[in-house]
């Protein structure tokens, strides 16, 4: 039996591209014999694209990726400060526009420290849990504007739009996550602050808590999770949080656990009604494009994720397998992008027989 | 020649009063002998007043302590989950409120690792750096309210308020203390996302930036600055950031300094047209309170700020040498609160002799 899952390539800027070759290597490895199939599209997006026609993401390519039935992104992201790209926004307009037009609304984003990675704590623990952050609402909705803009009496707003609808849907996604872990959910938010928003998460958390008995639930402040994260990461399993504080926590937890270089993220749609995206949590480091320098961990593990999404458990499982062992052999050495992606193909374990 | 200051004393609720207490004892001993008096007024604020009398801060309360030089705070908050303080916002109600009463506009956050201090960086490397956070604006400003409250169609926004008047104003504070110390300076915000606010923030700090043409300037978004802040902290001098950021930064930047039992914070009017509040960054503590745990040294910290403040140079410096003496000297065997205060006010210097 035979299955053709079409696969939409965006490889982006900078070192998107390198990191994505590497990804596409190991997915090609990890379904060779399996009777499954990825029909790849590739879309040239990106600020490269941007300096090249001024486009973004037009409505016909967000068509066209919307016909697929999954996404894989490198890093989309120009150089900072050229002056080409001063009026553009590519993180806002395709990004975020990718993120917000496919419903995105489940940003997961695991974090553990892998046996053997290097990482800045002098006593770390056990680390591994996960994030589960809001990615349709918040700050992040774009309701924001400014008058008298450039002038001194200038006044710019940023509105963070939250709905009931939007928050219950995510956190039953985290109760969920739960379930399938060590039970333990922490919300966290700035309650304390943003006491409409904050009181709104709050409710909907303790509202669904009462379907999960088994699931010990506690909040923490945004300030204070960040203080855990370098004090005592080994007490979450689960983080549901908000748009933003999500961005701010998962870059924290990745250079916890080794550097962003190894975090995986997946930008989910469970419904299923859009395809769900794949990425490393990274950006595109124009700084180090093009010379082979750039970690593909994070983009191989991202199909580690896009597997499990897709159902593919043992294909995902092995590509996780692949990845701790090369951690773990990991001595310091340096390696071309290339050499890692080649070490990790390399490291898959065979395929469990189907029973 | 003999100098009067008034100062309002907020002891608060929790761990507060012990803090506070070893605090005044500094300040006491450090002042002795030195012409300086402080005519103190104590104020009962904070959850246990709320519990008492149901007021949180009344314009009576908010115009006594107006009329006072300045203030020091210890910690307000109640026992999370306490039925009797639902209703009740300490937090918004006592605190932010007399940070935007007062015109508070810089929060100023120093973070050192001194010498000897244990902190959970493998490789901390050398950490002196001051977060100059804007303290009267951003998403703090309680522009806040929802919609359909309670219900599976509940909508709670949260706007961020920003004026070019308010960041100016900070900017330029922040750009004379770069010039005081190693003349870096760098913005944290969420320009990508936040492009209205961001974008001004941006802008503002340019236009001050030509200004001081022997200041380095950088940027960088809130997400990679919490992996710097683990990764390296050395890179920072002067960070200028929104309320909420530099909310989220200090309390990590305070765990990777060795905890918030050590980080001092000053919420200042730099005008002198309100008095300036002076608190350690740490909260209430409920958990140990009244246990004689709790480390006073952000709270002693915060007094060697609000002497700078003051004017009273001499003094500041001296308590800060005495709190770099203490930490060195400590062997991680416990202490109470009020043993460090003592080891601290033993350790102070002699005054220098006036010229
Ligand atoms: C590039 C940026 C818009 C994005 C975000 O803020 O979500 C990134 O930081 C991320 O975490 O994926
Ligand atoms: C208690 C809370 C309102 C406060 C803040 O968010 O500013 C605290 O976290 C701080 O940093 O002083």
């Amino acid at each position: 039996m035979s299955r053709v899952i079409k696969l939409a390539v965006i490889p982006g800027d900078g070192i998107g591209p390198e990191v994505v070759a590497e990804a596409e290597k190991v997915l090609d490895a990890v379904t060779r014999d399996s009777g499954v199939t990825f029909e790849k599209t590739r879309f040239s997006l990106g600020a490269a694209r941007y300096l090249e026609t001024g486009d973004t993401l037009t409505d016909d390519d967000l068509a066209a990726i919307a016909s697929h039935d999954v996404i894989l992104l490198g890093a989309v992201g120009g150089v900072p400060g050229d002056p080409r790209l001063k009026d553009a926004n590519i993180e806002r307009g395709l990004l975020l526009k990718l993120r917000f037009a496919l419903d995105h609304y489940v940003n997961l984003r695991p974090s553990r420290l892998y046996p053997g990675a290097p990482g800045p704590l002098a006593d770390p623990g056990e680390i591994d849990f996960v994030v589960v952050r809001e990615g349709t609402e918040g700050p992040y909705v774009g309701n924001g504007g400014s008058i008298r803009t450039g002038t001194p009496h200038e006044v710019a707003n940023e509105t963070s739009v939250n709905t009931a609808y939007g928050i219950e849907r995510v956190v039953r996604y985290a109760f969920a996550q739960a379930e399938k872990r060590r039970k333990k959910l922490t919300l966290v938010h700035k309650t304390n602050v943003l006491v409409h928003a904050g009181g709104m998460w709050k409710r909907i958390v303790d509202a669904v808590a009462s379907e999960h008995p088994d699931v010990t639930v506690d909040y923490a402040h945004v300030d204070a999770a960040t203080i855990y994260l370098v004090t005592n990461p080994g007490r979450f399993d689960v983080i549901v949080t908000d748009n933003l504080f999500g961005d701010i926590l998962t870059d924290l937890a990745g250079a916890v656990t080794g550097g962003i270089g190894l975090a995986a993220s997946g930008n989910i749609n469970p419904d299923g009604v859009f395809p769900s995206m794949f990425e490393p949590v990274h950006g595109s480091a124009p700084d180090i494009a093009g010379t082979q320098q750039a970690d593909p961990t994070a983009a191989i593990g991202s199909i580690a994720l896009m597997l499990d999404h897709l159902g593919l458990a043992d294909e995902a499982r092995r590509v996780t397998r692949a990845i701790e062992a090369d951690i773990a052999a990991r001595d310091g050495s340096a390696r071309t992008t290339a050499q890692t992606g080649d070490a990790i193909a390399r490291a898959l374990p065979a395929a469990t027989p189907a029973a």
